[in-house]
């Protein structure tokens, strides 16, 4: 099994209508799990490292099952603490063409927002590891989780641990000021960070010139900028951006950058058929990490990232079902979809 | 249209596995709406009376669909209040033989926990309003819903509304000491108390003699003296207490009594192979009242009653989906089960 | 193969919600083929015999589905016409415990209906051909189609055919007196009279005493009665009955006689846990045609014929899927239901 | 609630494979309901109007599903008379790529073809009512039909409600000639004309130059002849025309022109990758009642109804599922397709 | 975690078709994975054992899958070989009534086939272990297997390890006579034997006195006899009968027997409503070696295997899915399946 | 009924995941069954030829409903061998966007490769029969059953019958020196012989120039060149070339070109949005025969074949649900997918 790597968050309760029925229209969901340190978990899982998961989930049968859906996977569910009352969910409406894809949050009060620094012991949880992960969902969370996150950053620096973050805002669950303001604070401990097209304007007010996100065209060389800004401010070692080009809710663009402080390193740019976008993002950033520890140069670290995360478009599901060999195969050039047999 | 019934509460999206799967090997939850003043209002609609079902949902596309779910078999939904954060759930899975069934609720700070009186104008509601029926699951889930019921009684007294009461016995929500003490202050308002063979030990500690619930036997003498105590204790003017008798999961034996401060009147006994038991009681509370609006006689009123709650059990889904005319066929005799064409 | 066996008919679109659901409550319709001489061709074609199923269907694709459900099972339909304008329908929903199950008929105008004679060359239809199988449903459709039942009969008389009947009354199509009048004109063509417990009294008005069938229970010996009055009355070389005791809509008794003219013989009488009701009938007239050809002896032929159709009942849809090895394991005493492995 | 708008027609049940299973493939049919008029009907509804439905159903559990499938989705059923025999039935196999989709009817003798001037009421229908939809599919139906039609117009007129029809035309139900006698009568009440881009040369021999429907172009310009043809043969208040281009079964442009009698307005083109296309049309006319009657300006009215009408093609069922506020925004300009969250 | 407990075997890919549809009827498979050993080690999981599964299978994404169904249910997959070229698959169709379920083998030819002494670290695999669990259908794949298996005993009793076999005949993998040869063999290493009603009798020729086991009754004296004279021969430590009486497919009456070498001990019985019969002997197996590795007293030990394996035939799939809470529950006496709320 | 056809060689149980699922996601699989040589005579059959499929199944009830998939659709299935342990699997999980298509095989030791030459009277299979099919895929199972297809091809050629082969290679099933080997000696007896646009290559080492099959372009002109060589070697009466162009999973280009020894005809290219592609180019070969055995020129037939091939992959399953008229309707010239009503 390849090196140690920790992914601390949030997991949900996924209930999406089949296909593309709209909710009013579904009588049954689709019950997954997902959550965006989860997913790098799994991914991770996928390519072979010792991923754990961290979290806190309720001590019922839903609860079980969340577990279960990582343990399938290979994810290590033993630093999981048990309490809480709920798990959150998220409903999703998968969108087309001209429709666009809704969720609907309702993970307020679920057990992560209960948990407490004894739940998890940090030292054992960093013993030994390369890699943490984690994201600006969770702290957005609430105040008390925000905090661990800090707390968990601090433990993960003293054992030596790498630390990457995604900022990925989301603005249904706090304000851009807010977000600002907690994640300078977590920008401290980060060496690696990883945003979308939007996240750095939403989040530090850092924009990217002549970028409109929703005319399904962006301006490349407008992130090199972006990318300077973030590591002047926080003095991160890498910066990765995908640059998703929406043409509509199935066909999108998707390539990104990567800065190393000196070089920007643009990807291929793939043209994607979509099957299910959710966990995009997060298939990216386990691209990217998975990268990193291999030890791949930064061109091939920003291809593998961004062909991973191209094919998890392909997958049903918040998590990036696909193998290292899939990734290499993708990267390497052929994108043909031919049958193998 | 028949007359106007009024029943006011939560109504819950209900998660669950189909067929016998258990919660930790489903993929698929079917999604369908349900909760007990609900169950009654749906099964009233069907009968052809005017039902309205109060109550407080949030104010996105999951909280319509509850309506959805509701307007589609024709209850009016106009008094529904919109608001707050998230709709009750809660996830059920079906038992079989030896193996019970198991509701895990997830219902805490659902949208009707912070209504107020504001989103209720109980004088349009009670208008022309012949009957009010309500449960002993509202009061329980928090001190807010407990006081707006009792001020929905108060006001439905106020305008001369019959008023029955569920006292459904919840002990995943609340206490059997807070639920003696709320369920008393009720009921000095309520004109028709029903109850299962467990409600009225559980809620008042009135306890029928030589009964164990669990052995499948219940001692029907022995609720005589139940219910003739509740009368004497709270001034009813009818008690009916079903008795069901567990062989299994599967497998009950459904019966029930009418006690009307005079008589005691026992219903037919149905041997049941269960399809679905959840919202059994409150099928039978709706052929209770119904049969009361219609004038029935007491024995006619708790066969029709029985009837139509051993119907549900054949029934899918919370809502009993049976008209007056298979309910009064079954209570006339034929439960033979014989292909109509 | 063995021999040659003709029935004619309607065959039709079964739409049944999934499981036990209620048509109200049902999304999808599961999409099924069947009708009471068709039923009887499968079964036929499951026993090894070359079956015929002569019929008019719409030519297009939902008329030839229904001809793909019998070619795929290996029944003949090279008789079957094509023409007219839709094809029959029924809606079907399961009963469970005390709730009946409902069949609802959209038949009317289908393409049978307006079949002629210049539809069925009966003598290239009869030539080389052992047994001609009808019920009483085809000739309740309509005029038309009874006068083409009745020259179909006399055809296969002059072929030297051996005709069996299935009185089969349904209510919905057609009164009891008019049942009776042509009915009587069929059955002077019929060598084999099949009845259920009820169709004597419906059709001809001989009614076995003490029995109510809507209570669970019959009078076996009530029965000898009916089967000789029928013989007195027709000439028939043989008379069965099927004698159905209704627990309710999930558990039925099931046993039948057959009277030779000289003795009565009564079958075992099997306690069935039902998964499809439907087709039950037929199955036992596929059963007893089936033994019949085989030139079993009068018992063998009774318990032959009501294992057939005891098993038809743990089968979903119309067609009674089970070979004669699995027959004659029943019939030989194997009710067991032990897992083979 | 916004004005009252009521709409006469037929409302079918829809078989339908699942996917894009052929008809012969499908052992389940998706049963919903759907029908051009009724299908404006629920649009409305969806966009706060008061929408009312007049049909004739039969007293079935079928005709009821179909009722309630309005009722779900807040569609007043009141006006619906019951009687009849049957529910009038399509089939819908959905096409992929360059195989198309294909409609089987089965709607002859439905409810609808027997109803009578007794059935509906009129004067009570358009009581304070602002709006009256109809289309060429319901006079197609037959002659019964068509007069009730017209009857339905002169009502409408004389209580001063403004009248709507689209064109429709539906060559399997009857012929070009038979189409252009009875409309060219019904379009003496019409204000506001609907049509595709076909329907003006099938109805009416009014053709736009230089457009193969097959080809997937059309000459835009050329429709704006066919508008003022139309208008100044019937004198019709304004005409509006959708431009569908079919690149193929799942790809295809979308757009619209408006004629006020005045000037022309054209809509943008949409690019759609299709769901489901049925329906489309009626979305259409939905979104320019409720554009005229939110007093919308006509370039404003014509993109809100194409964009309307582009959403609908990415929603399952006939029923197009989208609010006001979702069609506003995509009439503004926002069609990536980028998730909610 | 509780001890680390070893299981060998083979697990498959069962392709079911759902409900009870029969084979030929189905469209669609329920892909699941099971077996018997694995299903115990399942069993013990879900107990809190560590509990570690042993087998080889093939290096593809359907071999992944069987681990993941595994890993999922919180069992060790890290002792699992890869290699060879197929996963044995077993096709099952659940009976009913009268109805028995029906298994077809393809497995023949499976990764474990061909596996060597090389691909099991025997050493490492008993390292700290307390229990190993064997049947008797590993040994009746191929005689490379079964060395395997005698190989896997040997090295076991150099570890200290207890070994249970349970006999489990399958005649559709071995004679009898062969069965006898190599069981005898492998029981000189089994201190604890499992039997079904008709093992003894199958492979060792140990028959009960007046028992017929089609019949639906056993005769419970008979089988103290049967005890006794295995353990004569074999000289194990304890020996557990299974006793099934099968009314008909869907309903069993189930107990058993424990003898220890000195006393006999009989659990009570319970009639069973049958979900899925499958892995219900391992169900037992698994109970029983909970209940002795957890110190039980002979009573409460057979209690608790057959309370265990009574609940197993309430659930779908191979997996016997409960808790030791519920498994204590049914055995403390509550077999009624009330609703828990 | 058309011309007799004769296709050799094995048909396959196909489990499938639903939709886009991948295999480590899937808990049902569809089961359906296809083959490349079963594939074309279903094609065949839809046409309205005679078409018999010879193969071998075992004879239980998974062979029985591979045999029942055929009937179904009109396939004579009474050439079928029963014998043997097994039918032959393949997995299949759908790719799309950048994800490839992934083929599983478990097929060796199925029945086919057991048959012997008593299993087929190929005096009376060639009887009256005007042409016989195989492919590639049929020899490479293993020697045996190359050299019944040698035999086959023998017997056919003395009946005067015409043979296609389908090169077909798989490089999972033999190497392209044994394909080679073992394809040169059959194609002595092939008349008319069908490849991709790789199959030349891999069997026989001939190929296009300029053409890289995973870039999504291939180089038409190259492929006369590779025609003529062919017919060079084996002196093939016609040589027909499918031309692929794979943009990704779901967007393919397809034509194809047809050399008659003297002119190369190319047909339209179409642009496919694919629904499912397994099969595509059996539907190619069966378009190919149906279009010579009913006469016509060249181009209509290279023209036929495409056209319903393209189809094809607009079809759920092996099999090429598409009728003549469906398929001359798009050779004819409409691809637009508009909706026929």
């Amino acid at each position: 099994m390849k090196q140690k790597v920790v992914t601390f968050g949030e997991i949900m309760l996924r209930l999406a209508p089949e296909g593309y029925y709209r909710f009013v229209q579904a009588d049954t969901f689709g019950a997954t799990y997902g959550g965006g340190e989860a997913n790098v978990a799994v991914s991770l899982a996928n390519y072979g490292f010792d991923a754990k998961y961290v979290t806190r989930l309720p001590n019922h049968e839903i609860g079980q099952c969340a577990i279960n859906s990582l343990r399938k996977y290979g994810v290590d569910t033993s630093y999981i603490a048990r309490g809480g009352d709920r798990i959150g969910i998220y409903y999703l409406e998968k969108g087309a063409s001209q429709r666009p894809s809704k969720v609907i949050y309702d993970r307020a009060g679920s057990s992560i927002y209960t948990a407490t620094s004894a739940d998890f012991n940090w030292d054992e949880i960093f013993k030994d590891c390369a890699w943490f992960h984690i994201t600006g969902i969770t702290p957005a969370l609430c105040d008390n989780v925000a905090e661990l996150t800090i707390e968990a950053c601090k433990k993960a620096k003293e054992h030596g641990v790498k630390i990457s973050c995604d900022l990925n805002y989301r603005n249904k669950l706090w304000s851009k000021e807010k977000a600002g303001e907690v994640m300078a604070k977590i920008c401290e401990y980060v060496d690696v960070c990883i945003a979308n097209e939007e996240d750095a304007a939403d989040v530090f007010g850092i924009k990217a010139n002549d970028t409109d996100v929703t005319s399904g065209e962006v301006n490349r060389e407008g992130y090199k900028e972006v990318a300077s800004e973030l590591t002047k401010r926080f003095g991160f070692e890498k910066v990765a951006i995908t640059l998703r080009e929406s043409i509509n809710a199935n066909i999108n663009n998707w390539s990104a950058m990567l800065y190393d402080g000196k070089d920007y390193y643009f990807s291929k740019r793939y043209n994607m058929q979509i099957v299910d976008r959710v966990g995009g993002g997060d298939s990216f950033g386990a691209g990217l990490i998975a990268a990193s520890l291999e030890g791949y140069d930064p061109q091939a670290t920003i291809e593998f990232a961004v062909a991973a995360s191209c094919l998890k478009h392909s997958v049903e599901g918040d998590f990036n079902m696909v193998s290292m060999d899939e990734v290499l195969k993708l990267a390497g050039g052929d994108g043909s979809g031919r049958v193998q047999r």
